[in-house]
């Protein structure tokens, strides 16, 4: 189907060159299609390579998705960073605000999230690893971020909030975000509508719930 | 591969033999295998019929775990009901332990619920139409129950409250239930251990938080 134009890479910088453009064309295509309808001969196709040659530079599939995961967590991390740093102690709107849009600005973030245990931490191998080591790095990169503009929260809690928040931004966004034909049976049905899901006042309403019931539901213990 | 032992259903209630024998095979592959790894060939198997035969009686894979999914609703919200019917109003932690173990112990319920929008509605049909009537009610009825417990919440919160509940029992059965080869690798490295989740606790925890924040969190605006 395709020809094969990259010369085998050499030089590291040429398999560099070579591994960014496979995650570029399966970036584009998971952005397009969505993650589950993107295969490995599609992501060969896209770059103009025999998928013999791709997996010169990726093991597997998920790998590869595994790659953009993480690198999409750092993405996340940064811009947290960029309208938390400078932050004054103390806006739960501000952190609910900052954490609703950090995720429904990133729908290649959220769909992957629902992926990552159902599906691509299923080869396990040291592309695994790797990525949770990014994942749990950014988790708690994020956690202290949380913690200086509310500071009345523990470092726990702090990562509970965290970690909960990416959880349901993973699965809000798919039901935020049905198939065409899904779509338009909510649009036959106002009934039906009800069981969709505005993405970014939903995450910033849980986001606000969360911040304020984790210092209210501490039982007696010693202060942080 | 099987024999076609199953007399073609003539009446009613022999069709209805075969529906129930062709879910109750699906329902034991999915707690067995996962619902990620149960194929309408696997299911037909099961039952010992030809993958024609059971096309007779239900006309995807999808519709078939729908009608699981609708089946574990309705199970999970008559749970509620018997734990939560002759509760006294106020008692935030029985509501938080009611909700975790309602999860917890419906391990397919779990797994349906993370697959529902990401596989399962996909083929959309009457089926999807019915089965979104089911998990709104039941959403609904379990709101109802939660009110009653705790009057202080509007009914709308009381949705909210179950509605992100589900969704984190869905994402969470996923990330606390690793496959093997990944299980090893948690045990292997207790610092990437700390990616997995405990589901009751955690569960329990996060409910409690909800309902603690949930009228912690209100604006200014109109009592309940």
């Amino acid at each position: 189907m395709t020809v094969d134009t990259f010369q085998r890479a050499r030089r590291p910088e040429q398999k560099q060159q070579r591994e960014d453009a496979i995650l570029s064309a399966a970036r584009e295509l998971a952005l397009r299609d969505g993650v589950r309808n993107v295969s490995l001969a599609d992501i060969a196709a896209r770059v103009g390579i025999h998928k013999s040659a791709l997996l010169r530079y990726f093991e597997t599939r998920e790998q590869i998705f595994l790659e953009l995961t993480a690198e999409a967590w750092r993405d996340w991390v940064d811009a947290l960073h960029a309208r938390l740093d400078a932050a004054a102690a103390g806006s739960a709107g501000l952190v609910a605000d900052v954490f609703a849009r950090s995720f429904s600005d990133r729908p290649l973030l959220c769909d992957l999230i629902a992926h990552t245990p159902l599906n691509l931490e299923r080869n396990v191998s040291e592309a695994v690893r790797r990525y949770k080591q990014v994942s749990l790095g950014v988790v708690n990169e994020a956690a202290e971020l949380v913690r200086r503009v509310q500071p009345e929260l523990t470092l726990t809690e702090c990562t509970e909030y965290v970690a909960t928040m990416a959880s349901l931004a993973g699965s809000l966004w798919q039901i935020a975000n049905p198939v065409p034909a899904l779509a338009e049976l909510y649009a036959s049905d106002p009934a039906l509508a009800q069981a969709c899901v505005d993405l970014t006042p939903r995450l910033q309403r849980t986001a606000e719930v969360l911040l304020a019931g984790l210092p209210a539901s501490r039982g007696p213990r010693p202060g942080p």
